[in-house]
């Protein structure tokens, strides 16, 4: 059951409309790489995980996502202001002007509606954290994209809070994949000839990688100087 | 440049038609986890790389990822036999019988089409390497479920293949990551508070992970008894 | 911010696996209908409602619709199972074994992935609360067409509470309607010739019906007897 | 079988060319709420109307939504002007420059393709005529943001038509609604305890609105003073 | 400006309901070489035209298209039968039986929604009728295919008609492209030596085809024994 | 199999980074009528082409389309330059300055990601080539309206070395075409009455075209004079 506290998570502001801006932050409510999909993806896969810490984990970041959702909706709908003003919303928000009076849609930067299509769920907990762990890198840098782009004080500091969640839970995914040892797709990894060949293709450049002696992924622990709370 | 050798990567072959089995390979053609979506996804990362062996190593999986994907759609071509009978073409492949005349479409085992939505691009090298371990362990996982269901012995044989490439091309991307150390996005991790938080947002669940020493992400390096060849 | 509550908002339960169940409860769970489309389409448009008493409406239906979400999804993942079997998911969840590992993905019973075309929004509350009114009916009609369809006792409970919960929700929103008199789109109503004629655009066939009169949509009030609670 | 007068069904005009008006008015031409998006959904319901008086209805005003469809495209192209100019097309227009030469695509302001996504279809009167109801209600809404913000006398002339239209449609679609009582998913409501409740889950914020008395969707009649034509 | 005519331009009819045969004809009522958007395609191009007489074409071609489109729904109405069934509905029907109440909806066989990408257009009268004589040969392709697989004789005689009316379509539309000689992207064909060139990219094979004397696209007259109507 | 050369097809080059130009060159990485879709298009119909000249001529042209899609690619890379700034990314660029950190994606000019569902498929090999040809006149004509409005002369050579190339390629494809007579499709063409009627359903406008003595298309042939390489 999903409960809704009109508190945000995370108070935003910014310090004036302004419609670039608002097309920029789409990227992060309706993109590939935003909150909704985030929230998506991880309430999606954890329906069938088992372990409940982890399962709990999932939970905790999926709602926390859909709490962001809000607050990068809530800073597009401040920046969209009060003006129907199409010949300024060059890109992704003229149908804010013209079809959603100024509210925020379901939308990237580039006027794309969002699509399940974004989302990557195998209900294997491995390839399913790892998906994770890459997505919240892929937010974090799309972030720092739009901190370097934004002068908005306001929205910088939203962007600052939300860009270091991402880390945390990235941080948190990590932890819990290095639980999974020997598990699920980490099982039975390199044990035949064909996972250790390398066929260079691309010509001229040599072979620089190689895959002699294939282990399954393991991250370096990060908390081992940490507490559990 | 891209040439062609009308030699397959790997022969393939199949015991017989079979209509089914056929749909189910689409996943792996046309699918959010199949071989088109690798190759044009390191191809696309591929041309803002600058360390020319980690531009190489992309370049040598994406025109790999290109050929598995000629392998996939020869052994659904194989698969879809030569009668057209759409009554038996319970899913992903009604259109092989009434539209392509059993040629294998790019779409996936329930008939989408191929969208570049799929695919993970941030310009970040760590970002999209994470988004490659990803991917490929996926794929793998996508293999191991179509090797449960399929019984037919050629067909396994190259899902055997391609399974176990996508575990060395896995190995090899980690070993690149690896190399990143502090570059691009792995950069400045965890220097505010909001990085070290946890959000406790479903409950019951208490919190059993924490990100209290947030470092950014590493692979245990998989590769050191290995020899560089 | 949202809260997630582990306990479902109204328990589910299903007699047993059923594969073309679970295909035809995917509707509601990611089809242009179901569950995911109402909470997001309730969520984006109270963003910018400014009668404090309709977004508190808006916000407890879009938080409701969520819950539902869960529910649906719940229900689907009970009936997918524990087997892996493409052969048997005759339409929509052939994904479900081959790439989700029958975990339920935001996808309709013909197993396309949802899309925020689905949602209407338009920043008027007039079109909006009859947007939603229409969508609850139609989310009704496939419930019924559901219940009608399904003999497990289980998921005929879960139904027939989701479809009494939609009519909740068509009454509420009705009620929120009536507030509206005279503002926004429902101003200046019928105010040229235009909109008072009729095109006989197709024949044989007369003219049935007629706007000589024309008047803003108002709802007969279903609560002049009820007690506000 | 559908005939075309080259006569268009309201004469169209344009000051002059003007990209930025050509990409507004294209949300009408291929966007969410648009001309084509209506005489489809009119066109496709239709098909299963029992009632020969509802199903013209539903013919006339599909057929006059074409009509209008058509005026809205010869609108953009007139708009679109004779200069193959990308760099001043700002947002949907784009590829009217590069890629269809000046001639209107069946895209929304925002370029996107239209989408069958987009219709409402249920098979049941009473929610396929409350879908059109809102439908309505929203292109008018649309048609009102662009009245607004365009300045073109001609193209205001034509908007001016086209909006008051869709009040007429509006006004005809709640004629036909309350033909329906009782019957289809009106039927049978409110009759579990279920349908009465209300679930206060976004907090703080009481509850405003109940569901005490639940009754079926019916409008105020706002012709009874007309005179059947 | 669009009528209607209640007559259909050619009577259907249908032994008797059939799940699969509807979910075949879907097809050609909103696939990718279907009815719609052949209307669609011809309707579009057709606002930039300046040739009366090949506009005129356009315009009857997509009329007819259109009243096609509406044979096939029927079709696929009729074939749709009285039951909900979805449990054999085992393609693109599971919607009808779940989500429309048996009503066609504009989608695909494989139950996927029509989308505006299937429209090719250029404002380029050669390249325009060159992908219409492509159409419409892809349609016929499609109804012969159909025509193989269903042996409902009502259908037969539905897609016997179809079939032959595209191959109309296709010969007048090769007439109207032999009037265009040397205009438009027909002219300045091959003048530079790039155009003569053979890329041998794939091996083993040779060159068995050249570009030696490069010359625009005409087609052999088939009229020229016909009489002017 | 494919294998990749690191040199280019053909070098490419530019005067400076220009945004709106990146942006109108994505089309023909990403857009409808674009490289990618040639090379997926010729690709996934040779797979069941038997005739193995006509085989190895898809795959030759399939493959260098490939190679065409990296030249457009490279240029796109080099278009974008090395500054963030959405600002300036007025049309379908601006996810390269807020997601893709300036690596061009697989989308069109109005950023609209690359689908399948450009693809034209049919397993007749007289469609199959006749869809190509048109979409090799399509290609052309693309690139007609980025010579016109492009003034970077590195650019330009570009278009002009690809514009051309598409010309040789439909050369080709024509001289392929004119083998298949009689064969698929193009058999028993005109046999009953209805293939030679004409409804005149657009007026006015009498008709102009008939298909009294309808023939298959096929193509005067213009290589006679050439010579067999």
């Amino acid at each position: 059951m999903f409960k809704h506290d009109k508190a945000l998570l995370h108070e935003v502001k910014v310090d004036g409309p302004n419609i670039m801006y608002a097309s920029m932050m789409q990227e992060q409510l309706g993109g590939p790489h935003g909150e909704l999909k985030a929230a998506m993806q991880y309430l999606s896969q954890s329906l069938r995980i088992k372990d409940p810490e982890i399962k709990d984990l999932f939970l905790d970041i999926a709602s926390e996502e859909l709490s962001h959702m809000e607050m990068v909706a809530t800073t597009v709908n401040l920046l969209n202001g009060h003006v129907l003003d199409a010949k300024d919303a060059t890109v992704g928000t003229i149908q804010a002007h013209v079809s959603t009076g100024l509210t925020p849609g379901l939308t990237s930067a580039s006027g794309q509606y969002w699509t399940a299509a974004y989302i990557e769920e195998t209900g294997d907990l491995a390839a399913d954290i790892l998906s994770n762990i890459a997505a919240e890198q892929r937010a974090k840098v799309v972030y720092q994209y739009l901190y370097r782009q934004i002068t908005d004080k306001g929205v910088r500091e939203t962007i600052d809070f939300l860009l270091n969640r991402e880390e945390a839970h990235n941080t948190m995914f990590r932890e819990a994949f290095n639980r999974l040892q020997d598990t699920g797709s980490l099982k039975d990894w390199g044990i035949t000839k064909d996972s250790k060949l390398y066929f260079n293709l691309s010509t001229p450049g040599d072979q620089f990688f190689n895959a002699n002696n294939p282990q399954p992924p393991s991250f370096n622990s990060p908390n081992t100087t940490g507490t559990k709370m």
